[in-house]
């Protein structure tokens, strides 16, 4: 099944799991699913930013899609296909498509500025991948340095027709998200998907702006599962309670270069993973770090019993 | 009385108030001034990035700087004297210590990239401004891209005797401290004064790794200066359930670009400034973003007595 | 005499002459004016990057530009005014305007990204300094990192009716000048003066793609102005002939960094200005680079009587 | 064979021939190989930014490079294997060494800032390839964005036992090459080839510097060999006489973006391929810009002989 305009809900960002002597861990892969599924998620996007994917050899990171497929079944999953060519592009799309993903994310390279050069990029890469494979823009201007605004997203979603999903990961990006809608309202662009990222920092008002969902790997999907939910059937108060418990950790993970450290780790304490190892060159959370985890794991039990160790 | 490396607590960096018109308002300055002594500031740091410092004439950057000296009588003043070329800070650093300035604080250029190019910088601004100068260096990668290593920093204040502070804001930032305190262990620094920005998001646990005092404007200098007070009293509970409560407005506050039209909203719904006006260019809140704000110091509200309006 | 669009020829940039000790050598002005119009400048820029702007106390940038206004008469003198704020940029472009200079040049500050983002900044620059001050583009990506696409400038243009010339200094930037007269044939651009800047590096094809003259600084004014004349009475392979003799000594001249102190190095021994001083922080030439500059201006004397020393 | 430290002559940097249709031309191969061991070539590096790697396939990146290392015979051929993960880079590395490679080259990714990062990213590498391979670095800060300084290639050369060649083209970068010879000179560095590359544009000195050679893809090899040749017999006048001839084409060619489209264009007018055709994403030369090396070339002719069609 491809994706489409319709998705929502959560879709994690799946980290790759190791062993701690770096081969791919798929028992863990499989525990991870069932982990993502039984905490609601919708969808599942794999190899991307905190997947470690340039760390991969392409037969390892087929193999790992491919697992993630089989595990989801009817759910669809997202491969992030981001490559400094297309000719990589186009192998690894193409690839997974074959195997069953829905769609795949591209990301921009950080040297793009003008408005044109954004949106001529997207054009080569769909003319690369073929303009079968349904595809998510990530907009993740913290990291990637492209700044795209919501005009130049329009001018993508209408210049192709295969683009069906925008990864909104802007910051700031609350306006943003009501621009595209509005766009929506006055009848200037098409239906389109719009998870959001960034860690799920702004997630309780992004759902509020117009969000479809999240699309970001925190630690516990099912909170953000739950916002989600929450935030569609109106329990704003409750939605919010719900973020702001989980808010002093999920600020902690979202910090550049730590972040996937931490993630790993929690993941790793509440038996997602076997190992919170990071293929090398990877980073590792000094001791003092490991222990404001924990503390901020202990204090957030007090209002989330899911983070009971 | 000048800065030295025994400075601690809470030093608001002081927005400037502008009437709907665009002249400085002086009365406001007045009233941030009390307000903020009465939430327990040791000192104020004006002219900073958040001040809006670019669209002052010389003559009203002065003028504002002695008000604030005047209202702060023995406590320190801090004044942002970064600028594009020497001759400019060197006339803004002496003329603010004639006024009675304390110091002043240096922000790198984002040119620099090696370590001898920033380090170069701050020996050329010290014999540009004198050597007689308290400063502070702001290490603040995310908005200037500059990259300061620990051993850099450690550099500089070797190399200058007049370096006598750190407005540490680096992101992440928290083992960068645990650096800097552990070369004073080892004997390889001299005392230093470490105080954070980045709009207060770690403070909590800053002030564990080994921080003096928080530099950052927040809208509620009183829960910045709890927070400093209860960790030094070691009260950690207490200073992370005050924090916590605050750290959904906080992190709402803390977004590049729309953060200072938040927190000048925010001062003025508390009073502390009459409007929240910018200078032009400014940015203004979305009737969407208001509301947004306004919800979340409705339950703050809830935790801390204070938010209510 | 204002600057408008039908400006050509040879406008220098002038350095800023100091003396070894780093004051102004208001007597090295006199000199380069004398010596500027003799080589054929049909107007000058004050204030340039090139010009040490930063290091100067306002005052001084004042005193230059109106000794430069002086020594010009009817000539045009334009002012570099880029500044990070628009109070400093009002403050020198009134300034200047009342001291009889015939416009400003303004540069985008190097965050702008988007196309919206610079061309909302010169919508705002036209603002604060005032509509009816002529105004330079200035289009240089190699050093201040902005990228602007024809259909921006064209968008700037259109904008803003006191915008009357492009400083092009695009690498590569030929198919830019093609562009831009392209859109003034098919009527989408109103006249435009288009200077050229980066060194010369391309001035001998530029003048064929449709500029109107060169706006930089090689030390060897004269040929850039013979240059721009030979070109427009048709005589191309004259002006390729005495161009190439000097492209080893400009391309040497023509280094990020170095280019200054190689510069002023030459005007000195050719006697335009006493010394070759920057007020600091400023860089020399090393022995070894002296002797490569003297090396490449005796082979083009062979070529260029006027190198001859 | 494998590369080490008393490489020197030329290196052309080969681009990757296609046919109209974006196939490899391995003709075309062949004839570059002889066309290049005639201009007298002692080496050749594949697979650089000009080779258009990030557009081939795996297998078609070491079917190049094989056909390039059995036209070399007992010549080094160098690999470039920048990538942005390790996996990748090992594995490229790994398989043209089997293949009977001579040595790779790395560049550093674009985000890396302090000494400590970029020291830290090529013992990383290493450990990654492995300390059997002999390797090249690649300072190219136009491009890539990274500042090395001399103190830091020196750290990087002293670390690492298998780092053997520098390939320099920071610019300007006249006084690195004096500074590394320096430290040799002072026995803080061991010996070390040094290359030079961004286009040829200051050859002329930089083998005066002490420079052992070039490594760039200027389109008229001849050119490159004979001035590194005439250099290194003290034929100074001579060398200097015909790199002028050739640096207004030179020159042209050494633009960012556009100069692949030149040197492949020259390259087909001179026989050296087939077709000029860039694999898509690629970039053309308008008919003015063709026309413009056209007489480019036909001015040079009349110096070089070898320039004549």
């Amino acid at each position: 099944m491809l994706l489409d305009a319709t998705a929502s809900g959560l879709f994690p960002i799946a980290p790759t799991p190791f062993t701690p002597s770096g081969a791919v861990d798929f028992a863990s892969v499989d525990r991870l699913v069932e982990r993502y599924l039984a905490a609601g998620a919708t969808g599942v996007t794999v190899l991307g930013i905190m997947g470690e994917a340039p760390k991969l050899e392409p037969d390892e990171a087929l193999a790992i899609t491919a697992r993630f497929i089989d595990g989801f079944g009817d759910l669809p999953v997202v491969v992030g296909v981001s490559a400094p060519g297309f000719a990589a592009m186009r192998a690894l799309a193409r690839a997974a498509m074959e195997r069953g993903a829905a769609g795949v994310m591209i990301a921009p390279p950080p040297a793009l500025r003008t408005d044109d050069q954004i949106t001529g990029y997207y054009r080569q890469a769909v003319e690369a991948i073929g303009t079968d494979i349904p595809f998510v823009i990530q907009d993740y201007p913290l990291t990637l340095t492209v700044q795209m605004t919501p005009q130049v997203i329009r001018r993508i979603v209408e210049e192709n027709p295969s683009c069906v999903m925008l990864k909104h990961e802007d910051w700031p990006g609350l306006e943003k998200i009501s621009a595209l809608r509005g766009f929506q309202k006055d009848g200037s662009l098409r239906p389109l998907s719009i998870l959001t990222g960034n860690g799920g920092l702004f997630l309780d008002f992004e759902m509020e702006r117009g969000a479809n969902g999240a699309m970001t790997g925190y630690a516990f999907p099912e909170m953000l599962a739950d916002v989600v939910r929450l935030q569609k059937e109106g329990l704003r108060e409750e939605a919010h309670n719900l973020f702001d418990a989980h808010l002093p950790l999920l600020r902690y993970e979202q910090q550049q270069g730590v972040g996937l450290a931490v993630r790993k780790y929690v993941l790793m304490r509440r038996g997602f993973i076997a190992s919170d190892a990071q293929r090398k060159p990877g980073s590792a959370l000094t001791p003092a770090a490991r222990d404001e985890v924990d503390y901020l794991l202990a204090r957030l039990a007090r209002h989330d019993g899911r983070a009971r160790l």
